[in-house]
């Protein structure tokens, strides 16, 4: 056990055993952070936060097994989310409320989780990733630098449900999945590619392509795609978007030609 | 600060500056109220709602600043509801379970909001609009009187994910948009029109009309969707269905002229 | 008011009148417990769940009416579910996070229910049905034996959105229905049928059949649907999935013979 006198630590608070918090953590009313669990600087845990959540392993006899959850640092966890142990959390993190991360989800720095989002564990999900609210992500998906996944997406698994296969999604770099599409088990989304509203995604999606309808079909390349006000092209998205990005302020081919 | 002796608070509940609870109110147990809310007379604030939740700005040094929430009487807000700061919520407003509402949200008397429904902010929610469960308003909304939107709708507002501009979608009066339906940024849904369940509308609905389908088309006037069982026409269903409207138990005709 | 000393209650809990707890009952943190509860041997209730939730005449008076809950022996009913009065739950029930139930709802034995899940109450989910997270079953729902349903379903009741009629979807005998499907009123999903992800269904679906789109047709018989790795027939999925079945490791058709 080891509470920084740095930390700020509101009422009512339950912290567990073997429980790590560092300097300039701030933890609000009635967060319950169970055995194990690593809280790194500076980050805010908000009310009512439960972090270590037990595996299925407890309910068997009520002891709870060791199961270390890392949080990093920078990190904003809204009030009401539910992180379980076995999982690892990068530096910058934010959660919106009420989001639930079961265990072995592997995620991270800068990535960003919405609103009711339900991450299945056994997952990763890499840096700079942008979920938003009330988003679904199943077991053994994969989502990689950059991808953005808006509201009331699903990523499914199992390709003949009830199974006990699982094929995870695979969300490629820069890739976007607008609102409620739902991508069905082992898909591969392309580098690039834009994913319509409401789209029933069967099939892979090669790059660069924009892909929707029930079943998903390619409705042309991203490029053809111009801003309706000023009509430009709008992607890439990394030309024209940079908030909260690497390359904010400087612009992409500038960061990519100073980071080799 | 100004707590009424004529209120009810239950154990555990943590109370800011500069809140105002007004006669009649019943707090339940393990109520989070911030700083500057106002809970007017006989409204009920269930198990551990948060109110006058944190904006983004006090992430940056951990201080509240001030962003007064309203929250109108005879009012009932259910459990694990939670309210930002900077809204104003009008009169006789009701919520389920796990609501959430972001700052700057306008809300007008009658409103009421389903479980799990996240209302995003910066958004117009006027007189007599019923939201069912989990039904997603994204920032820029506006969603005029006695309109209905049901389960696992989403009001998007980003044209080209991901991009710094937001188009809201308005919905107009007496419209009704059924379960599952996405409306695309910027739509606007016409007077008394009927979007069918599970339709992407990426287009202006016209008022009077049924759309649906991927992409959303018309499908016929409301005129002509008749009772399964009685035959009878049931649009536009202010003619048809007066439960908690102002007209009820007159009929809409006599409440409009009485109403002149 | 009965609680047994072999019952272990965490700190923080509260415990209305009338309430029963049975043997080895383990009660988490921050549990709300209301009037006329029933919670019988060794089930686990997860830390900040609410049980006998009010149901809506509490509000008129802040009175407490007869409303009891009974939850069946060695459930788990994870943290922050809620769990209304006026409901029967029975034996070997699980619960992701966040669940929603509200009254009247006869749920049996071996059932479970995912994260978010909302159950609007008035229906009726027979054994061994499982149900994914955020999933919404409408009142009036009828839920057979062995019936999946995945995320983001919605079974709706209401025919003419907003009416007072309420005809309740029912779903048949092994009957699976994919990711983001929507269920029109009254419909009726036929025993062994499969529901396509994003399927719309306005129209009765018979048993046996594979239905997709919108509106959801027939595409297949479902033993048309072979495993993509082995190419052996999938469904009726009871002969190739077994866990937590009451035919687990012996198989179908001898627990059928067996069970006569």
């Amino acid at each position: 056990m080891s509470i920084s006198e740095q930390a700020y630590i509101a009422d009512n608070v339950i912290i567990g055993d073997n429980v790590i918090i560092e300097d300039g953590v701030y933890i609000d009313y009635n967060v319950i952070i169970r055995d194990n669990v690593h809280i790194k600087r500076n980050t805010y845990i908000g009310a009512r936060c439960i972090l270590g959540e037990y595996l299925a392993d407890f309910y068997r006899d009520s002891k709870n097994k060791y199961h270390p959850l890392i949080v990093g640092e920078d990190s904003i966890i809204r009030s009401e989310t539910i992180l379980y142990g076995d999982s690892v959390i990068g530096d910058h993190f934010q959660t919106g409320h009420r989001v639930t991360i079961r265990e072995k989800a592997i995620i991270g720095n800068n990535v960003r989780i919405g609103t009711l989002s339900d991450i299945q564990g056994h997952c990763i999900i890499e840096d700079y990733v942008n979920l938003h609210s009330n988003v679904h992500i199943g077991m053994k998906s994969v989502i990689k630098k950059y991808a953005w996944i808006f509201p009331y997406v699903v990523l499914t698994n199992d390709p003949n449900p009830p199974s006990e296969q699982l094929l995870g999604v695979t969300v490629n770099e820069y890739a976007v999945i607008a609102t409620g599409s739902i991508i069905l088990p082992g898909v591969d989304i392309g580098k690039d590619s834009l994913i319509a509203a409401g789209a029933i995604v069967t099939k892979d999606v090669p790059g660069m392509k924009v892909y929707g309808g029930n079943p998903a079909k390619e409705m042309c390349d991203i490029t053809k795609i111009k801003n309706r006000t000023t009509g430009e092209a709008v992607y890439p998205w990394r030309y024209t978007f940079d908030r909260g990005m690497p390359w904010h302020g400087i612009g992409y081919d500038k960061w990519v030609a100073k980071d080799k």
